[in-house]
């Protein structure tokens, strides 16, 4: 008997229907002979009003409450779904994160799992029961607080509980049939991927794809879970995330995963910094300090005459304020002329292992973007992933160029080879 | 210091308005030199929209699933008074029943508690917080699952805390000014009574008043925990129940303490009943064996002629179906008639502990009914209390005429003197 743990986002369990659907799939699944954990989020919109709530009564709630208040989502959800399985026959327990053993550290509002003791949940399988667990929440190892695990939290629990209990695939159930080659909202011929590495997965989730948030990807990477992304509307097959392709399926890894873009981001340029050591260490170390995460980073060559140089970098938007006021009040000690902030850019990122012995991916890739006449501002490369920087304007035209460029339309045939040397 | 346990209803914590009024008030005792515990209930209407889901969802909910889902509401309304009371620059922490160490049996939905271990709390208080507690929820004992206690779990939870805590006073605050001498609602001139016993106070509310329940007041005499029932909408002196009167309250207690009523209950007759040894004993048991509650219990005189008797008892309306099915069931092990169900029933009651010594007070009570020509169909009586069986329809009239009789409309002079001998 195998050991499937599933996840259900809000979108899934937005109201009774939802949720009476949702019961009927784990019991599916029960039939099948599997041990079945669920773990669920809130329906719908609860989280978004309490956070109302929230705002309503402090503009500032402190962590631990916000926390506090927020878990009270999953606690609705979860003992709701329990009570649609019970009442179609099976045996369904619900567990808080504290019960089922999500160990967290004291990061209140983004916590992260330090240790999994799912002692409680093994009872419950083996007493044949489903169990059903409230994704997105955890309690603290030292202070016994509840605590929540941040954005996508709900399929870092159910990665987490799938390593713990030594799941065969940890099933996540969204709003959309899998994971496509490129958003489907802006490019219409996009494919969904039938399987796709850890690695091209990570990279995807990094460059702005969202159906699979990068953490959650790296936890199922590092204790080896295969992730099977899927619709809970249909009862089609989705994205299979794994190290290798699973059981029969022959499917071999595409030259190209997709293409990803990302317009949440902003650019700032520190204009005219002295080109010698240390200088960009004070850059960075600067914005490490007021906690802002930067994502790529461009040093341009610096000009002889003056001895000055520019560094160019984005992050999210959210963080710009943060960023600015940290090197405004820190360049005496830096030294720069001034800052420029650029809120108005996008990044189009091309991902897939298979750009590491293909080459001329790299050539075709801007030939593409050159064609559609679009401008290249930062380029940033990994072993198997390119990303530019455009206009924010520009980048649904870009995304689509790359897309059909690569051959990834839905409608054109697989193969497209390269030529030239090297990337 | 001293310490203060104050209980908030649903009604003062209905919206974000709500409870930043309650935080203040809170705020106000922890400034008067008071370490403050603070039990809430769940806001306004939430936990009938909780109960709404969940028969959406199943027609019969699991009574584990059902607790785990309405303590959610507790959770919300508890870490929002903590967020708006830090706003308010002090200190807060919001604890669930389980972290508060309200322990319970496994009986869900309506738990009993069986010990309170409230380390935290303790430790909160002592670091400089307002600790803030989720009322009418615990943990069980032995599984460790979430309880719940019942209808006014959260006034039993403030007088529990009180108790382990050792604390001066338990503050229920609620949406009306205290304890008065009858319904507000029915008897205009109603007084409000400032303090009250125990005593008196348990028949008031095993009478039908509602304002505090008769399981919280009991345990609240068990430990001798003074409790003040005041409006959260007014800074008034509400009711005190207590042992004795408070400090240097000079209050005399009552001859009465007020008139209760009751239209909540119906009247099975069961007719035609042999009047011999074990036929009530075989009646009863198997209400008892069906778990229904009765209250008033009334034996008629036996006809010579026929050697047959009948017997009526009172009990919740709810509760009729079940009754009448269980004795239907056992009719050929008991041997009656018939039965005959009456669910236009009200019972009016007299309290206070003064009719003791104060021969005549039955008297005039019947007095009192006969002259508003009120018609009474069973009478029961404690030591301290004297209740009636009317029409349902007649018990407005008849509350007023008895409260006036006994001289408790707001308007009359207090002393009244009642003649004759004995009650």
């Amino acid at each position: 008997m195998g050991l499937v743990v599933q996840k259900y986002g809000g979108s899934s369990v937005a109201d009774a229907e939802g949720i009476k659907r949702v019961a009927k799939r784990i019991v599916e699944a029960k039939k099948n002979g599997n041990q079945v954990v669920v773990v669920v989020s809130a329906m719908g919109d609860t989280t978004d009003e309490l956070i109302d709530l929230a705002e309503q009564v402090s503009p500032m709630p402190a962590g631990r409450e916000f926390d506090m208040l927020l878990t009270a989502g999953e606690r609705i959800s979860m003992a709701l779904l329990a009570m649609a399985i019970k009442n179609l026959g099976h045996e369904a327990q619900s567990f808080t994160g504290s019960q089922a053993g999500v160990i967290t550290d004291s990061v209140h509002n983004k916590a992260r799992i330090i240790d999994v003791t799912p002692g409680r949940i093994r009872t419950a399988l083996d007493e044949g029961n489903i169990a059903i667990v409230a994704g997105f929440q955890g309690v603290s190892q030292d202070k016994k607080d509840i605590t929540t695990l941040g954005r996508g939290g709900s399929d870092t629990t159910a990665v987490a509980l799938a390593a713990a209990l030594d799941a065969e695939v940890c099933e996540i159930y969204t709003d959309v049939d899998g994971v496509f080659t490129a958003d489907p909202r802006v490019v219409k011929k996009a494919r969904k991927i039938d399987w796709i590495s850890f690695e091209d997965m990570l990279e995807l989730a990094s460059s702005g794809s969202k159906v699979l948030l990068h953490r959650c990807v790296e936890y199922a990477r590092r204790y080896n879970i295969p992730i099977h992304v899927r619709s809970s509307f249909s009862g089609l097959q989705g994205t299979w995330v794994s190290s290798e392709p699973i059981g029969d399926k022959k499917v071999e890894q595409a030259i190209i995963s997709g293409v990803a873009h990302d317009t949440s981001e902003a650019k700032i340029t520190v204009v005219g910094v002295p080109d010698k050591p240390g200088e960009a260490a004070a850059i960075f170390r600067t914005i490490a300090d007021a906690e802002v995460n930067i994502d790529m980073v461009v040093q341009n060559v610096s000009a002889a005459s003056t001895g000055l140089t520019d560094i160019s970098f984005t992050l999210p938007k959210t963080e710009g304020r943060k960023a600015i006021d940290a090197l405004e009040k820190n360049r005496p000690g830096i030294g720069f002329d001034s800052l420029r902030y650029d809120d108005q850019i996008g990044k189009i990122s091309l991902v897939g292992a298979g750009m590491k012995t293909n080459p001329g991916v790299t050539a075709a890739f801007f030939e593409a973007l050159s064609d559609a006449g679009v401008n290249i501002e930062l380029i940033s490369t990994s072993e198997i992933r390119i990303s530019v920087v455009t206009r924010a304007d520009d980048v649904p035209e870009a995304v689509r160029a790359v897309h059909t460029a690569f051959g990834l339309d839905s409608d054109s045939d697989e193969a497209v080879v390269y030529g030239g040397t090297g990337r």
